[in-house]
Formats: C-alpha cells, sequence, structure tokens
C-alpha cells in the first residue's frame, strides 16, 4: 500500500461534548505536537461511550478530506486499561483511535486498509492520567503523524486482529440513527426501493425533502447513501414517536 | 462595484447543530476545494429552517471579519429543488447561500452589494446527493471562492431578483430573538427611548447590564444595535415568561 | 520574568453557548487584528456568568498549549462597567480577561507570574457597545498580543491587586464540578485517599474507571489532578443524585 504523505490537517470525532474543556486541551497538546496543525471538528456528540455511533460517524468522513488528513478518534470507554491504541491508513488517510471497534466502519470500507498497533514506549509517550488519554496519548499522537515527524510504519506492528464491530447491514433492518433535523437514518441500503415500513406506515421513498407538502413524511436516500424517513420542515421521530433501534422495512409499491 | 481579494477565510453558518458529523463533513469538502482555507464557524443553532434567524446571525458578522471573508450560511429547507444557488458581493465581503431569503439582511444593508445566480454546470459542481448540498455544491464553492481559483464574477449571471425576506422592521415591533443569556433581542433601534413596555410591564433604559440589581430588569441598546430587555445576572425571558414574536413599545420616561 | 514570545495561537474561553453568532463574532475580530491567528476554543460552556467554573476550566488550559499561546476568558457580568481589563504573563503563556478573579487560578498557580492593567487609551482600544466587550475589545487585544503587534509590557501598567477567588480548596471538600459524564469533581487532591465518603456512601479509590462492573461507582485521580467519583459507563451525578456544592470527605479504607 502506497501510504500518503500527511498534510498536517487533524480531525477529532469525541465523546466530550463541548461543555467542559476537554475538547480545547486535546487540541492544545495536537499544537505542542505540531504548531502547523489545522485542526477540524468531526464532532464531539457522540453519545457518552457509544462506540458504534461513534464507527459510524467516523466512516462519514471517509473521502470527505483531503488525502493524507489523520482522523483522530476518541470514544474510550476502556481508558486506563491495557487495550491497545491503534493507527490505520485506510482511504488515502489516517485514522487514531482506541482498540474498541470505533475504526471497524473505515476499515469495512477500504479492503487494503492496514492497522498497526501503536508501540508507545518506542514513540516515547506514556499516559500521564489514567482517565484522559485523549489529551497524553492520543493528541500527541495525532500531532506528531500530521506533522511528518513519525512515519506511521514506525509506529509499530502491523496487525489483523482490531476489536471488529458487527457490520451496520447486522442485526436487521432498523433505524440506526436519529439527526438533529429528526431524520431517522436506517441502515438500509435498498436504492430501488419504493416504500418503507415503519411503525404500522408505509412511507413512500421519494428523491428530495420538498416534494411533500409540510409535515408530511417521506423517505429520501440520504447523502450516507442509506435510506432515510423524513418529515418535510418537521420531526420524523417526533411525527412517529420511534427513535433508534426500531425495525423498517423496504419494499416495492 | 470594486471587488475585495478572497483572503482565504470562510465562515460557516448552518441549523446543522453540532451533535452530527454534517458541519465537520463541509469542513472536509471546503478544505478538499481550498486546502490552507481558515475556517470559523458563525454558529451552527439556527433553528432547523429557520431561514428568518439565520438571515439576522448572518449580518451580524457585516464588518466583523477582514475584507474579503467568504460567508457561507446554509439553511436551505429547499434542498434537492430547482432553487437557486447565490454569491454575493456586499460589505467588502462574499456571502453564499441557497436562494430564500438568507441573505436578504446582509443584501438590505449595502446598497451597493450584488448577486449572481451561481452556474453549477459553468462551475463544475454537480450535486451528489439530493439532501446535503451544503456538502455537495455550497462547501466547494466556497471553497474554491475563498483561494482565488474561481473569480466571483464568472460564477454566474448577475440578478436583480433575489428571494428577499420582509425587513427586520415590518410586522410591528416586536421580540424577535433570545439568546443564550435569555435576553429578549427586539427589532427596534429607537436609540432615544427611555423606557420599552413588554408584557404590561414598563422597563426602563439603561446603558449597560450592571447598572441595576440582581435579578432586576433593564433595557440596554445591545450589539446589535437594537434594544434588548435584559435581567441583570438572570434571564429576562423567563423573569417575564415570554419569547420570540411577543410585541413590545418603546417611549418617553 | 523572560516574557515568552506570541506564538499566533489564541484560545477563547466564554459563556456565550454555541447556539448565537457571539464566539464567531468575537473569532472575526481576533482575526481583523491577526490575520494569521489561529484560534482554538477552549470552551464556550460555562455556566452564564459563572466565573469559578470559568476561572477552573481556564487553568486547566495551564502547560497544555505551546509557549506563547494567548488564554481569552470572557465571562463578564460587569461588561459596560468600569471594570479593568487584564493581561497577565504565566506559566509562558499569555491570559486575558476582565478583572473578576476570572484569572485567580491560573495566578494561584505560577508565583512568577504577573499582571497588567491594560490602558484602553494607549492602545488605541474603545468600546464600541456596552454589552459587548468581548467584541469591542477583548477580541482585538488578543489579536494584537498573538501578532507581537503590541508588546505585552506596553498594554499598561503592572499591578498587583487584581481580584482573586478564594483557592479551590477553600470552603471545604465537595464536589466543584459535573462534567458531560456525569463524573462528580471534587477539589480534592488527597493523592493517598482509600475511599471517599458522598451522600452517604463510601467509594472505593481506583486507578482507573474500568475496575469495576458497568455502573458501579468508584472514585478516580482525574486529569486535573483531582479526586473524582464515576460511574462505569454510566453517570455518578444520575446514580447518587447529587451535583456541585455537595459536601466530600477522603480517609482511609
Amino acid at each position: 500500500m502506497e501510504l500518503p504523505l500527511a498534510n498536517g490537517i487533524v480531525t477529532l470525532l469525541t465523546d466530550f461534548g463541548l461543555d467542559d474543556p476537554y475538547v480545547g486541551i486535546v487540541k492544545g497538546m495536537i499544537l505542542r505536537a505540531h504548531k502547523n496543525a489545522s485542526i477540524v471538528d468531526l464532532g464531539h456528540g457522540v453519545p457518552a461511550q457509544a462506540v458504534q455511533v461513534g464507527a459510524f460517524f467516523l466512516a462519514a468522513a471517509l473521502d470527505r478530506f483531503p488525502v493524507g488528513t489523520v482522523h483522530l478518534a476518541v470514544v474510550d470507554p476502556g481508558v486506563g486499561t491495557a487495550r491497545r491504541v491503534l493507527a490505520a491508513a485506510a482511504g488515502r488517510c489516517y485514522w487514531i483511535g482506541p482498540d474498541n471497534g470505533i475504526l471497524s466502519s473505515v476499515l469495512d470500507r477500504d479492503a487494503d486498509g492496514e492497522v498497526r498497533a501503536v508501540d508507545l514506549g518506542r514513540v516515547g509517550l506514556e499516559p500521564g492520567s489514567a482517565t484522559f488519554h485523549g489529551r497524553d496519548v492520543f493528541a500527541p499522537l495525532a500531532g506528531r503523524l500530521s506533522s511528518g515527524k513519525y512515519g506511521y510504519r514506525a509506529l509499530g506492528p502491523r496487525i489483523d486482529d482490531p476489536v471488529r464491530l458487527p457490520a451496520l447491514t447486522e442485526g436487521g433492518p432498523r433505524v440506526i440513527h436519529v439527526d438533529r433535523f429528526g431524520n431517522l437514518i436506517t441502515n438500509l441500503r435498498a436504492a430501488g426501493a419504493e416504500v418503507v415500513k415503519i411503525a404500522g406506515q408505509r412511507i413512500p421513498v421519494r428523491s428530495h425533502y420538498a416534494e411533500v407538502a409540510d409535515g408530511e413524511l417521506i423517505a429520501v436516500v440520504n447523502s450516507y447513501d442509506l435510506l432515510e424517513i423524513s418529515a418535510r420542515n418537521a420531526s420524523a421521530a417526533a411525527a412517529l414517536g420511534v427513535g433508534s433501534g426500531v425495525p423498517v422495512e423496504a419494499g416495492g409499491a
């Protein structure tokens, strides 16, 4: 695999929220490692410890950032344990996170991707706390990788057993996320579907939100390339009274 | 009109919220178009589909950023329809958004401003999705304009019929926004007023928040140059039990 | 004291929240003063007017950013009054804020730190509004200091009477903050403690979150070097039904 040249951009995905100074401190530590890093928030609203949601959000960054971007994902319920720290090269970018499955969906989508277990001793990183490796380990690692100070291959040995989560499509067709607008995002890629069934209702598939009247329910293929149930200028989640996990079914008219 | 030189700064105003990765992905797409863009959040808390609030927030950026900044505003209930994509030059900056009135308040405030309908084919932009033109169209457009790769005049023909919203002052004096502190922001510019009437109360106009005791209500001319009703170190909205849309009246003592 | 060279980075801590355009406008004004400033959010979720929480968050930035960073903190209930504007050099960085104690915790931690009262006339800054000095005064000041356009010593006379808040440890051992995860952060530095008592319960001190079963309560020394009460993959605040201000006690087993 030909490795991309680090481009100085670091993205950050966490479950830290924005009310505490945690995210800002991670950014400070990235800048201490690479003063000219350009840091972009991929988001900090992953529900606390929700690795699966983090993995879903992280994969949305594939092909949406310049080649050579370093994507750092810290949703880390095992912080302080011996869980490994991973670095991956996939989709012409780099990906760093704890070994808990958060890199799964990215690795699922690039068959040529490879993963390494970071040898913290070799790269000179020791956790200063038992609770905040985002600050002590992940930020310096991402900063240095983004700067070219570390070569990716020197981070540690290649591994073939990273923790993997079940693929999005396993577990049956269902709502996997409710977004800010109340759109119900499903795990269905059924591009040819004409109708989606949910909560006893049959909802027609249309090409865009504005094809129906205000408040009316439709399904569209959304920007994740997944079927999504929406209500025009309203919340489908509120209209249907459903949320994540609810089963759906796609079918013909 | 003499056009400003793009300075590499792009601001971003949306109704996407910060819990989903939408904002991060838009930033990635801006960076793909212009790797050295400096991206600043103007805010992502515009209520879903609230074009009028978006227009009000956007105008607050006038004269507050360096000359040549590109301001991108994506509050876009018509995404996926044939609504036009606009680019404007006003207030010595550039402004990009859907043709739904979101640029209204900026255009209201610069009589020399001009607007163009972006010719997507000519600039080589095709929406990849029917639901996320922020990612597919607006971000690359803003990125390229900020880089100087596109000249503003080459984006498309000048138009004189952009969608305009009613001016802020139309529809009678009222509360138009409640901010984070519970301050009631009105559409009154009544600089000489001595008292503001709201919800049956007469509230004195003072020069700054700290002129009264904790919890006491006052009105001040705020940073938008509008009359605002505040409670010192407390929420005027909670104290009065009122919100957006409530009528107000300015008067002498 | 040898002064650090400004490095172009400006951090921003406020109680503005992210729903209004206030933070974006402050950033625009920083960029107008220093076009190449690199701006990092330390956070905007300080509760409205909560100077003490702001001081606690601000000190978390000590030693976490590159030498020469300018840290701007705007939690400013006295905006519009004659309260002084302060600039400090401490911990090899610069710190700017209103004279209300927000710089206290930083000054508490660097005995060699020094403080100046900014002479606004001398540096050519006049507030344009009575309600938003973050925009009118603090942002240009931070921008110029970060650019090297202003020397720190030229900002105004050195003072020895900045407003100081009580030290974190005063007022008895207690919960001082509940973070996003529901962790109860105390003001106890009791590194040798084996148990923490709160709300009638005895909670064992462990080295990291994952040493107990899901939902179980433990105490750890957290990333602030303070004792913190947590529930594994759950909210200790919810489990115990307590919040900020609740007394705690550390002891042996």
